[in-house]
């Protein structure tokens, strides 16, 4: 990455990702002939300006003919008409000669590196890893249609997250199931499980924060049988725990039954076997405003999302135990044939310990 | 622990522990009545003075009464004749009216802070964790009579350390490799290992260092049917790779046959599953200077040892993986029954990572 480059993503990570999301974050500067950085300005807010409308704007504050300067941003112009109108057309309109995009936007809608070809523009493509990482989610979401999807789990060295008796409170350690409540469930749009986590643990499954506020997410359940509305499970804590969000149960069960008002039932496709058909579960959650799932879940769950490349980042919580029995439940639970060359592969991130505990972050390799 | 402690601590460190072992890391101070530090010293080489012997010839350069001071010891004075004099004859012969000791040895044959009691001096005891931890190979040696026992494994994420035909050449990358070459093999006096893996991976067990140095350490085979001496393993590298140390391998036949130079079978116990008898094993090693070993084996051995707490650290270097094949080769192979209150528990001394593989270093909670 050069350095105009450097200055573009750098001043792309000042704005708050919170504010842009489910946007990517993007930097541009725009420099003179004679190599001086006129202009820059990121993508500061969801539904507003793009980084290149910032940084022309600022240049022609200094220099009214932009004819001679070079673009630099990092990731391709939008060419379509949004919530603002195509980044093309202002940089088209302004006669700029170069523009250099530090990686291409995944959505097929963004065509803008063709469109300021066509326009006689000369435009120079890298696709430079720093740039993709910084917009992972986005990038996922674009290219998958689905959420970026997280996965967090605790186990032991040995690779169990529960005895076999299905007791696992607590296998991590205090701190480190604080830390999902201060960092992991926070970042999430919505939190997956299945009626069987909710019902042994009588998981609440909100928000508890150290300085004592309290909040909730949305929670996608699923629950083939709707167990989750039997009468025996009214008294569960989630029902009272999520009076700002929705429990949207998924279920294969056709009559509907009368359900409390933070609840909404989905109908949708089971296999033979009872697993949910991930395809169909992903594809809604768009329309549901989810871009990043957190997944809490057992490892049957656990596993079919990593048979079909769904977990794009897993947290992963080693306590320092060894459970020392194979019939105590597994985080993976397959039986696929692999052999050591065709194992999944992940990328580690992060090691950490919190207390005793390892803490560990992988993602997915996925470009 | 109080200032003058800690600074029996730290002169104790100063030692070299690959010049001491296995003795203790000792260090020890002389305090004047009025809280002056007289004289200090540590224990610096096997066979040679220890720690209180040095302490207390410095204090004498600087005062000829010492009845008045108080000595700081990290570890109980000695009281028998060992390869020296036993330093509580010392304290006694010096009127040293009061001794504080960091921590109680291990030793049934070390009963100084009686001797020094019945000889009317006032001891204060205490066990401090830093000075256990310091001696933590010492104390493991002489509490169990046994060697400390490092287990090296790596495997997936999902605590896989081959595929379900035995293949794992490479689960770890390059460099975690050499990390073995370069540390663990190092630090050991042997290596414990089985006929299957020696076969399997045509293992040479020696060190090879990045500077090109290559030497090696004796090895001890489990190998029940003796199969390593059959004609067909006589091409085996391991033969050739150790011609500075003994090959031991631990066998139950009786009938013996001719042997390379650097090979001695010694006979021992099996049980009816084939597994050795660990506790004749261990008793052994002493007897061939081992009091630290590494062992580089499959799940069975590292299953075996952990359920029989022989492990007294686990250095796990974790792939980037998932192998996702319950019929893969698991690092640990048992059905004890256990429940989440009786997992085996360690304690997790060190995350690091070694580019993308975590490399996690656990140490038994033995006290």
């Amino acid at each position: 990455m050069d350095s105009f480059m450097e200055a573009a993503f750098n001043i792309a990570k000042t704005a708050d990702f919170m504010r842009v999301r489910p946007n990517p974050l993007v930097g541009a500067v725009v420099v003179s002939g004679d190599g001086v950085i006129l202009g820059q300005g990121c993508h500061e807010q969801f539904g507003q300006a793009h980084a290149e409308v910032h940084a022309i704007n600022n240049a022609l504050r200094q220099k009214s003919d932009l004819s001679r300067c070079s673009l630099y941003v990092t990731l391709e112009p939008c060419s379509h008409q949004g919530k603002t109108p195509p980044c093309t057309e202002l940089i088209k309109k302004h006669g700029i000669k170069r523009v250099i995009v530090g990686s291409r936007d995944p959505n097929p809608l963004v065509s803008g590196v063709d469109v300021l070809r066509n326009a006689g523009i000369d435009v120079e493509v890298h696709n430079h890893p720093e740039l993709i990482e910084l917009n992972k989610e986005f990038f996922v979401n674009q290219r998958y249609q689905r959420p970026y999807v997280v996965l967090k789990m605790a186990m032991t060295i040995d690779g169990k997250i529960a005895d076999r008796n299905g007791n696992s409170k607590w296998l991590s350690n205090e701190l480190s199931r604080k830390y999902v409540h201060e960092k992991l469930r926070p970042s999430a749009d919505a939190i997956l499980t299945t009626y069987n986590t909710i019902i042994k643990d009588d998981a609440r499954l909100n928000i508890r924060k150290q300085d004592g506020s309290i909040y909730d997410k949305n929670v996608l359940v699923i629950d083939r049988d709707l167990k989750l509305l039997n009468r025996e499970n009214s008294g569960l804590s989630i029902f009272q725990t999520h009076p700002n969000s929705i429990i949207y149960l998924f279920g294969a069960q056709k009559e509907l039954k009368k359900v409390p008002d933070n609840v909404r039932v989905i109908f949708t496709d089971f296999d033979v076997d009872g697993n949910i058909n991930l395809e169909v579960l992903m594809k809604l959650q768009f329309d549901l405003q989810h871009y990043r799932m957190l997944v809490e879940a057992g490892g049957k769950l656990a596993t079919q999302l990593l048979m079909h490349n769904y977990i794009d980042e897993m947290h992963l919580f080693i306590a320092p135990k060894l459970m020392m029995d194979q019939h105590a439940i597994k985080f993976i639970n397959a039986n696929t044939i692999l052999d050591i060359s065709s194992t999944k592969e992940f990328e580690l991130t992060e090691v950490n310990h919190i207390q005793s505990d390892a803490y560990l972050i992988y993602v997915r390799k996925f470009l």
